[in-house]
């Protein structure tokens, strides 16, 4: 559940949400989402979680690699249902990671 | 509850966590850390939800403020008590922000 990456640098893209009708619809397409992202070239793991905010990020190798997954045109459509539908508000953010530490007990 | 973070690039400290014990001792420690964290040099905005995991990310304005926040020494004596009682396993990555786009309805 805590995505396995490898050696950094690559890539993660914080997605932040504020939900305003997270409906039957908007837990399909999340699902749909993330089943096809894990089919990506590039696409190194997800991790995601709700409280009052929303925070999914995932993992990718490479620019090249999210400008892809961005393109994907199911993955469009279900931005757009964002927009005009599921979300108050939300923020992305692209970013390299360069250290990682983990632990295990 | 999304963090109003400048423009990049800044940096984003992603805690990703699996709770073992996360008791009330856990819910006050987590609290303080966050009020400590926002009077820290360099802190730009800090989001968090949990889910099966915990995500945390922390925003900063340099590899230098992220330091400085490590080496708080309340903080080592939480994340001390972190891998000793409250998690199963964690990961820690630090990342440069390099782009950014936000929504609202």
């Amino acid at each position: 559940m805590i995505a396995k990456t490898p050696t950094p640098p690559y890539y993660a893209v914080i997605f932040t949400s504020i939900g305003a009708q997270l409906d039957q619809d908007y837990q399909e397409t999340s699902a749909r989402m993330e089943e096809l992202a894990q089919k990506e070239p590039g696409f190194l793991g997800l991790e995601s979680a709700r409280s009052k905010v929303g925070l999914t990020v995932s993992y990718w190798d490479s620019l090249d690699s999210i400008k892809h997954w961005k393109m994907n045109v199911e993955h469009e459509l279900a931005r757009e249902k964002g927009r005009s539908s599921w979300y108050q508000s939300f923020g992305i953010r692209i970013s390299k990671v360069e250290r990682d530490y983990f632990f295990e007990n």
